[in-house]
């Protein structure tokens, strides 16, 4: 992966092959200390979701400074992190019980939970855990305005799904669990803010209906990055599941969560072609930036931002090109030359990598993103 | 990877676990035929993208059928493809000599060539490699309307630039080549009509200037599936690089270069979720699918088509959902079941697996995607 020998000195960015994914170290760690600091300050559990950096390398910093454990996206993922040794891992996902048996085997090695929204899936995980001696934690999803998945709120028709879960053998029920992936399209800091007053007012107010109703609620999670800063200063939430944080990308920063340089993540480009003097083309395409578009209140176009090259606008993406414009005249950039650019999202970059960079001054070292394509 | 023990009976669709990205072997097999036949027809050697699929597998069905070699983006790639026996491999990018180490040694392996749009690139590559002692094959790149890579192709400024590279030791210039990708912002058949005749006579008519500059111009080599069917019919092209064509999909079937059945790869996903009674999830996200969005000049949104229920939107996709709506009412569908769906774009979605399954039938096997990731 590198261009030159390796034994003689230190590897440095301007040896790797390029396209190439850096993760800053310092900035990482730095992330991650001051959100598990506001997490802990405000008395929450912080369980960070490992999608953003998919290792088990940045999962244990998370781990060592506080946090009670990680989420994943899929059984795949979190089979990946207990391979690497992580104890306590929640998914936040409907998993279908077609997987009992891999949950099972996972059940053993790790403590697992994971999220129901539905009666008949509740039901089917039920049977196959009571089946095998199992009982898992889980929580009741609740959607509290993204429209994806989780029960409408309602306490007419939540309750009753809520104590209907409570009353399966096979399931512990730990309490409830909401996403606010709207924050994703909020149009100001004001707006995010009233999300996330929204999302646990929504939470207190089902939990308490279904205390009335007799239900044990221990756990309260929420978990989005871009309304982190508001949702930590709402009460009676117990855990917090942020993702991106840890790299943090262009997006957080067009929603305000984030500072230019606090982003962790960029890739490492190299010019290859300049077929005129405002356009240079860039060895990273879709393949390495993704074609995940610009989001955030803040305006922004293209597909990420070439730092230090700021009148650049990354016009277009095909897989292996980035087509690069100068807004204002010209560029001095000239095939061989190297840029980082800051993508759009960095959760989707890291999955499209066997292999990133953590960075620390000039030298680099190999960080493996073990659960890369674990989409299953 | 499958959902039961394999050794009394054949896999099947139904085993995998999902998401899965599976190839319908006799539609692969039916398009390379197609397309082989419709080259060699007109005279043109066929040189197939290997990107779409990024398998070794797949490359010998279309050299079997009579295609000359492949093309690969990256030179990662072409090193895959070199270590599974793939004797010739022409890299249609502008890769930048400070990877003259690694093409140097895929040279030794394989029948490599690739293409130059930059004096000064064209220049270090011609010292890297007569250094080395070697002559590789290249074309110049000629911009035919794409305004990605490529030399403008007008004659006063193209000539001087390719009597140059004719005359750089350690380079052989084979020819022309050029890439519509214009093709995939066509309005209507009509108009890829147009960019294909276009092409072939911006390339006739540079090759007939460069020649009486007295350059030797042996390749004409064009390529787009969008608009393979319009340029076959041309004059003077000598070679064409489709790639899409062995799998298709919902942007080709959009741009009018395929049927819903020929599309070879789709994605069988499972519903997890069921909020509402027009709304499901799938497991199948943006990690699955990509982001890529809809395109082609027949109408369509989302991302992609949920066979054999073409009432259903997908309408939004998280890395690892697809939210799902019903636009007539409500769906039959249920968490567990199984539905195929048509991506946007086959060839990002190779990009996302280590492994597709080849269908025959209902049985399955294995299809590794060996290039998968080779970003540099």
């Amino acid at each position: 992966m590198s261009r030159r020998p390796w034994h003689d000195r230190p590897v440095t960015v301007t040896d790797l092959r390029t396209p190439a994914v850096l993760v800053d170290k310092a900035r990482a760690l730095r992330n991650i200390d001051r959100m598990q600091a506001a997490a802990t300050a405000r008395g929450l559990r912080l369980r960070p979701h490992a999608k953003t950096h998919k290792s088990p390398i940045v999962a244990r910093w998370q781990i060592e400074r506080g946090a009670v454990g990680i989420c994943c996206a899929k059984i795949g993922e979190a089979e990946a992190f207990a391979d690497a040794g992580i104890a306590d891992i929640r998914i936040p996902y409907p998993i279908n019980p077609a997987n009992a048996d891999r949950v099972i085997a996972l059940a053993a090695r790790t403590q697992l939970s994971f999220i129901v929204d539905h009666a008949g899936v509740a039901a089917a995980w039920s049977a196959a855990l009571t089946a095998a001696g199992l009982t898992l934690d889980v929580l009741v999803k609740v959607d509290v305005g993204f429209h994806r998945c989780g029960i409408a709120p309602d306490a007419a028709t939540a309750v009753p799904f809520i104590t209907a879960v409570a009353a399966l053998p096979g399931l512990r029920l730990k309490g409830l669990l909401s996403h606010a992936g709207q924050a994703y399209h909020a149009t100001s800091a004001g707006h995010l803010r009233e999300m996330a007053t929204d999302e646990a007012a929504t939470l207190r107010a089902l939990a308490a209906a279904a205390r009335t109703a007799g239900v044990s609620i221990e756990e309260l999670s929420a978990g989005a990055t871009p309304i982190a800063r508001f949702s930590l200063e709402q009460d009676g939430l117990t855990e917090y599941r942020p993702g991106n944080y840890a790299y943090f990308d262009r997006t957080q920063v067009g929603l305000g969560a984030a500072s230019l340089d606090d982003c962790a993540l960029t890739v490492l480009a190299r010019v290859v072609s300049k077929p005129a003097a405002d356009r240079v083309i860039l060895d990273s395409g879709s393949k390495t930036l993704s074609s995940d578009g610009a989001r955030g209140f803040s305006p922004a176009s293209g597909y990420g931002v070439v730092l230090g090259h700021e009148d650049l606008l990354v016009e277009r993406l095909s897989e292996e090109h980035a087509t690069v414009r100068a807004t204002r005249g010209t560029t001095t950039l000239e095939p061989g030359d190297l840029v980082r650019v800051l993508p759009n999202h960095s959760c989707v970059v890291s999955n499209l990598v066997d292999q990133a960079w953590l960075v620390e001054g000039d030298e680099v070292t190999p960080l493996p993103v073990a659960a890369r394509g674990r989409i299953a």
